[in-house]
């Protein structure tokens, strides 16, 4: 007598996850510089030296009982005001710290967002590829998940089919730029034809049709490629942001929904992500790293190593023969597996211990993910492999 | 459009919160120390200084790539292994670092165990008093909230009327103690005849029946008062704990769930405990925290102060002819509302801006609770006021 879909989603590790393992696994029996562990999108560079010195501070100056105490649960004012500060300086925009609610990194603010969008019968859209956990998140938050499917191979969005999926039903549709498995940035003129076309069908549906934006790797973009602030292209956005990526902090859990004033009922969508949170146990985001977010909103990732790997991964891939997707963000690199099966490919990668996840969970089985968080030796290193898996 | 049961949860905040911010306006207008705020259960005792201290040697001595990097979803194993250490230790039990979950608090931990536990139909019971939130996290789990009524004025249970609701729907009872309001402690008498009543209704239901124990207070007690380990009482009990009054940590979310071995389908509940927390979101407890407690897991706290005024305000108020719930644990005092009618005795209060919160939202319309986290000072100085206002 035991929830069997909280049951099934406990015992069956993500695929990812059961990779990552097989590392370890493997480690321990080969060595670790043997082992080409491309599976986990774990940060390789460490947090800003200003986040550790802002902990420093705090811990120095201020009362204990503050500074470890309950905030508010939708943040301390001082951390949506440095927030909304930060926005408004990069995008021009008029943020204000009412709009902004602090949560526990992007997935449970995906979670509570999902929640609060899920009228009775809602349907919420992800476009392929996709990240995973988005299914368990919209079915749990009591919506049905649909995928639109990719747009390969420059993973924009294919907007004939879309336009097919969109019905009265629609609540939303899932935004993920840059993209986690792709590595692409959503253009602005994809960012354009959507807002038209989710205007047109939002008219049809009588309620509005939300984007709900997905941004932890917002920061993580590489030579002059620009991430617009979609928000500004389309007003019934909601953004879902975390520090995870852009200071390294992925285990702190710091992050916030902005629900925009222009939205369509704002204030009553702001309330339901509150209460939607609530009803999940959410009581405030972790206050130590509220507070040290108040001071370090602004900061940015050094992305060199990111982008020497790379640049180094991508052209290897490139002149190996491999079909690689244009990688502008994130860490990760999305290639079309030789022969089209990428989880038969996986499982000869891992004959030689490179480790590549395939793309049937991101819902793009013939191409398979490699994220490059890893040291630029095992790069270089493991390219005379990829060389030797295509010709196979 | 919008997900109308989390947008009421979002606008309509608890009635404590409302009381809070009214003693908040208060203070602006009339001056902090005439205010006497009885309203809120935030710690007044700061964190034990080796908390910080801790954090300080973390930040010289650890990666920060692993200090504030992923851990697994259950929680870093030397966490489990040295909250296993110290419930052996004080319990003579052998919990092992497998049947721990390292979770965000308390409130997200009772969320995942409900939805873990929420069979199609289920029913899960709470026992008046009780935490008002627990309501909207049964529900948002799927399941149905009742109610056994209070046992007045001793607050144990009523086994007889507890007897009757148990039904083969039952999945579980959900335990508070040391009790938030009541400030009361379930005694070993009380919950060996709980047990024998459940083992005895689980069998006819041919199902187990857990109790579900919440206990953020279990080290706040005075005197020599015993608060019973309940799983070495009844095999069935899933035990969520929080780091927040123990260590004056509530800001910061943390904890765990304790699924014990011998409880029945243990394997499968803490599989479902960990699936129903992903599907909220749940992708790790803050990492820092997790590595704090690994080595504050022992520490207990200085609870002088709590005591002070626990002492001083119980004796005032029943000398001035209150009847007070027996105070043992937490810090709060549970009192009979003179009349009868505990929300028109709080409105009375406020008008000599003395806030204590009614009863209505605990189960207990006339009882109001007393929150005793406030200076000694003030305790003393509002003793006049509760005289006047038995007198009125």
């Amino acid at each position: 007598m035991i929830n069997e879909k909280a049951y099934a989603l406990g015992a069956n590790r993500s695929a990812i996850r059961d990779l990552f393992e097989y590392g370890r696994q493997r480690c321990a029996v080969v060595g670790e510089e043997n082992v080409f562990d491309y599976s986990l999108g774990n940060p390789y560079i460490p947090a800003p030296a200003e986040v550790n010195e802002t902990v420093r501070q705090l811990l120095a100056g201020t009362d204990p009982l503050q500074l470890h105490g309950y905030t508010s649960a939708v943040g301390d004012l001082q951390t949506r005001q440095a927030i909304a500060d930060d926005l408004n300086l990069r995008y021009g925009t008029a943020v204000s710290p009412e709009e902004l609610f602090i949560g526990c990194g992007a997935a449970p603010e995906l979670c509570a967002v999902f929640r609060a969008l899920a009228f009775p019968g809602a349907q919420i859209l992800a476009i392929a590829p996709f990240f995973p956990e988005y299914r368990p998140f919209v079915e749990s938050a009591g919506a049905d998940f649909q995928v639109v499917p990719a747009d390969v191979p420059d993973f924009q969005i294919r907007m004939d089919v879309l336009e097919e999926m969109l019905t009265p039903n629609t609540a939303a549709i899932i935004l993920n730029s840059p993209n986690n498995p792709a590595g692409t940035v959503y253009t602005s003129e994809t960012l354009y034809k959507l807002a038209a076309l989710l205007r047109k069908k939002s008219a049809e549906a009588g309620h509005p049709i939300y984007i709900v934006a997905d941004e932890p790797y917002r920061e993580l973009v590489y030579g002059d490629v620009e991430v617009p602030f979609i928000p500004t292209i389309y007003e019934n956005t909601v953004v879902c942001y975390s520090y995870s990526k852009s200071l390294s902090l992925p285990g702190e859990r710091i992050g916030y929904v902005y629900v925009p004033a222009q939205a369509a009922d704002s204030k009553q969508l702001y309330a339901a992500v509150c209460g939607a949170a609530r009803s999940a146990g959410h009581v405030c985001a972790p206050s130590l790293w509220q507070k040290v977010i108040a001071r370090c909103a602004h900061l940015r990732p050094d992305l060199q190593a990111y982008d020497r790997n790379r640049r180094a991964l991508y052209e290897g891939l490139v002149n190996a023969g491999y079909e690689v997707a244009k990688p502008e963000g994130a860490f990760y690199l999305f290639v079309k597996a030789p022969g089209g099966n990428a989880a038969a490919f996986s499982e000869k990668a891992k004959k030689k211990d490179v480790l590549v996840v395939p793309g049937d969970s991101f819902g793009c089985p013939d191409y398979f993910r490699v994220c490059y968080c890893v040291s630029y030796d095992k790069i270089i290193r493991s390219l005379p492999l990829f060389e030797a898996l295509i010709k196979e």
